[in-house]
Parts: C-alpha cells; structure tokens; sequence
C-alpha cells in the first residue's frame, strides 16, 4: 500500500509497504483522512525514535473485521493508545498509561498516513452520521483539548491564560471559551489572531502578559520560552497544565526551579491524551466546528511539503487525503 | 538583647542586639522555645541571602502590646508570613503569599533565635492551655505537615509514599497515618524507623520502593535524589507532593523531563506554609504529640553547637531555650 515512512528522522514517500497483519480482535481500516500533529513534526524532529508510518489523528472506514463483521463499513475514528490488558495500569482502569502499551504512529505501531491502519475494535469509535469525516479528523486532538477539563477544575470565574495559538491551542480555545469568561489567548500570528477574535475570544502578545495574574495557565508551545512565560503569568497557588511534550533542549541546560513551585505553591499538571467520546459529542452538539482550521490538504507522494507546510510559523491544520 | 546572628552565611551568638521595635499593630513576644527547622540551615548554606536573626518555629508570650494591652501574658505561636494587607495577592486572600511580603527569620525580618521577637497581633495565635511549650513549638510545621491535606484530595485507599523522615517528615507522617491506611515512608536512619514503627507506620529503605505504584508521593527531602525517587514511585496519573525548598544544585545542570510529566500526566504540587490554627487543634485534641521528636535543647549562646546538632544526618528537632 501507500504510505509515509519515518526511518532514521527521514521522510519517504513508499508505494510498497505491506498492508496491515490483524492481530485477533483487530481490525483494518481505510483512511480517508488524517490530520499532522505537532507530536509528528517532533518525531521528525528526533524527539523519540520512531521507525515506520507516522501519523495518528484519522477518520476512516472499518473493511475488515474478522470478529465483528457487522461493524464492516462504520465510520470511525481511533483511541490511539493500544493497551496490553494485564499490567497494573491496565487493572487500575488506566489504559491510556498501560506500561506496555503500543501508540498508534508513535512507539512500537504503524501510524495513519497511509492507505490502511490497524487498530483493536475496541479502540474504534463510530462517527455520528451527522459528523463530516472533515470535522471527525479533530477528534484526536479535541480530545486531548477537553482532557483539560478532566484534570483542572476550572471555576466560571477563573482567569485562564492560553499560550500557544496554532493547531492544538485554538481548539483548546474554543473547549474553554464556554467554560470560563476570563480567557485570554497568546498569539504570536496574525492568521491566529483573525481566528481568535472571529470566536470572539480574547488574545494578547507576549509582552501583553501580566505577571502572577491568572489562576490557571495552559501551556500549549512546548518550548522552555512557553514553560518561562507561563511560570511568570501563574499567581501563587495557580496551576500550569503541560499541554506539549517537550523535546528537551540540547545540552540540557534547561532548568525548572523546583524552590519556586514550593514557595509559591504551584501545581504542574501533565495532560496528555483526552476522551474521545466527549470529542465526537461536542462535535455532533456543534459546540466546537473545527473545519475551519484546515489550512490545506496534500496526496501522501506530497509528505514532504505537507510536513514543510505543517511546519511553517503559524501553520494550522494539514490534512493527508487519500488519492484515488 | 541576646541573639543568634547570621550574616555572609556565618552564624554567630551576640548580646547587644537591639530589642525589636514594634510598628503600629505589633506586639513583643517574649520567646521561651524555638525550633531549627532545616530552611534555617539552607539559609546557613546560602539558600537565601538572608541577614540577620534566623528562625522562625516558637512558642513565646506577649509581654508588649501597645494596640492590645490585654493580649499581655497570652501564649502564642506565630503565623511567619507578615503581608502588607495591599496587594493583588492579599486582596486575594493570599497573604500568605503577600507580594511584598517579610518573613519572619526568612526574608527581612528578624526572627525568634533571640529573647525577643515581634510579629502584627492577628499573626500571634493563642495557644490553648492544655499544650505544654514543648508541643506549641512544633505548631509551625505541623501546621506545614497539614498543608499537604489541603492543597491533594488523599482517599483512604490511596497509596502514598513519604520520602524523608527527618524533622518535617515525622510529622508528615503522623498527620497522614490517619488519613490513608497505605503509608509508606522511606527512612534511611536507625532513629528515624525506631519512631515510624512505634507509631505503627510502615518504612521501607530506598531500595524497596517499587516503580510507579503510588497514587501520591510526597518529597521531603529537598534533594535532587529525592525527586528522582518520587518521580519514579509515582503511577501514571498520580501526584508529587514539593514539601521541600530545593537548593538549586550547584552548576544547574539538574534537568527535570518535562515531557515525561506529560506523558504520564503527573500532577507536580508545590506545598509550602499551612493552617496553625488546624496544627494547635491536633496538638489540643492530642491526635498529634511532637514531643518526642525533640532530640536537644541549647542556650543561644552554644548556637554553633545546636546548627552542628541539627544538620547531623538524621538528627531530630533541636531547640532553643532561653537561659536565665
């Protein structure tokens, strides 16, 4: 089949990939889209040492289901982390932190740009009828904007600080704009800005942030510049949530001063992957349209100018589709 | 007026240091014991340049108090954070984190290793009768112990690990082996495991920590290696409680992984001072006696010898008492 491949931080377009193997319980679905996440751009970048078919943000269609034929032909989309079942993690109710645990186009699994994936039936979701496969390729990353909410109480009256702007930050936005009165936005582009300001949602630069002034900080960037910001910007007992795996910094030099927290007792909040059910139904409800973040669309034998383009300062969504 | 006096990170025992004199809405307080907390002995080490009177754990009598003359001969432990009453974060109900705030023996203020010390009256908290000195000295940081319950939801299933069972950790302890009947704490002195087991409290050594099992580890040792451990005692999900101020290790090349606290989605919680209202009611209904945590009383004027004491590892609580 067609896919993109990822071997030794290089980029190939290859038409002769075998199609997925299923393993029992498994099943093969076609891509009909799928969206490039920072998180991919990062792999590119070295930041784990991944070797095979990139990508895990999809919609697709189920073609092959040995042990549920009738789910043939659903409309899906796909929890991304593929758990073993046993270890501790998996018998605590954890499986997103299963210690075992594969990742779709992230560690040990063949990710979405390609023609098919696999995946457990149980990690595929169907796709309400009245949801557009352009709208479902967001549930991946919409997910993980609403984990947010699972994890930090955030009051109506909260201050809340966003920094980062690009693909991940503006659905993040639109998950919180209903849920507190006071959010505001850091955005460095202009094409961010526009996006923003059209939901009505509040946004500064930088050099607008107040220190000590919010009592939740969201820290979307993933660089120590974003992490250096949101420190300052968080009042004494306020929260910083990570919303970005950070590739540390070369040389290491990075330094968090953990003193600080304790003195000025801040909680840091690790978030990572979020429920997919409550992503499908926010977009079913059209609470959040994110169709409007698609930049631009490209071929799989285009990988190299979609990931260039992704790439680009203030990028928002590409999309790989699927030639005929 | 006697004093133990610290200046350029040297200690020193004087007799002509002014007695304080009170500001508007303060009271003298005649101190009959304080403790050597180990932020007293980070500020020897350079932690803070801090200059002055150290210590900041006592228990004392108003013997002056101009705007409240029948306060004159109360008992009373201290609140040590003097807000000025003005700013963001007091208008806030932080005065505890007051932006302007001193400290008492910590940040320009001078504290209680002396005969006499002043604090504001709404910072001098009487103590109830049936708490002898003795007990009313370790108000302060078992006040600090009880934070780490306000600030993390602890069910009485949670499994948590204390790391560190000096001072502060004994103390830890106590207040948690109430709250969850899956305490482990890592001692690594003979003394500090003779106290744990006579309270019925499990210890382990660092070697038999297991890797990400508990739900909620709480850091008391201040050290790099006690984070390193906790991070990895921590399951995916979990908390690390910061009960300690980190003396930033010399050269900074001490580097937390930010991106692993993501991808387990671990919540980091900075803890620092706590109610001594809550602190004096556990010492008052007796669920907590401290008073076998102390191991010396000193006069001031052997002030080298009781530092010397305090920083022996695994040394307990060292007081001063004031001679004749």
């Amino acid at each position: 089949m067609r896919a993109v491949w990822l071997e030794n931080q290089r980029l190939g377009f290859r038409e002769d990939v075998p199609e997925p193997k299923l393993l029992k319980g498994e099943a093969l679905v076609k891509v009909r889209l799928a969206g490039i996440c920072g998180t991919d751009l990062e792999l590119v970048k070295g930041y784990y040492p991944y070797c095979g078919i990139p990508g895990h943000e999809f919609a697709g269609e189920i073609v092959q289901a040995p042990s549920a034929p009738r789910r043939i032909g659903q409309r899906v989309v796909g929890n991304i982390n593929v758990a073993c079942g046993e270890c501790p993690d998996c018998r605590a109710a954890r499986p997103g932190h299963c210690r075992n645990r594969c990742v779709l186009g992230i560690k040990n699994r063949d990710g979405v740009f390609a023609d098919y994936l696999s995946l457990p039936l149980q990690n595929l979701i169907p796709v309400p009828q009245t949801v557009s496969d352009e709208a479902a390729v967001f549930a991946e990353p919409l997910a993980a904007a609403l984990q947010i909410q699972q994890q930090v109480q955030i009051e109506p009256a909260a201050s809340v600080l966003l920094i980062g702007a690009g693909r991940l930050g503006q659905l993040i936005a639109r998950t919180l704009a209903s849920v507190t009165g006071q959010l505001t936005v850091v955005a460095r582009h202009r094409s961010q800005q526009v996006l923003l300001s059209a939901h009505d949602i509040g946004w500064i630069q930088e050099d607008g942030i107040r220190d000590r002034a919010f009592d939740i900080v969201i820290e979307a960037t993933g660089s120590p510049a974003g992490f250096t910001l949101a420190r300052q910007a968080v009042r004494p007992r306020g929260a910083i949530v990570l919303k970005s795996t950070y590739r540390d910094p070369e040389g290491s030099n990075w330094h968090i001063q953990l003193s600080s927290l304790v003195v000025d007792e801040i909680t840091l909040v690790g978030s990572r992957c979020g429920p997919m059910a409550a992503a499908l139904d926010q977009l079913e409800k059209q609470r959040v349209d994110p169709t409007g973040l698609i930049a631009k669309r490209y071929f799989l034998h285009d990988a190299l100018a979609a990931f260039k383009h992704a790439a680009a300062p203030g990028a928002l969504k590409i999309l790989f589709q699927m030639a005929p």
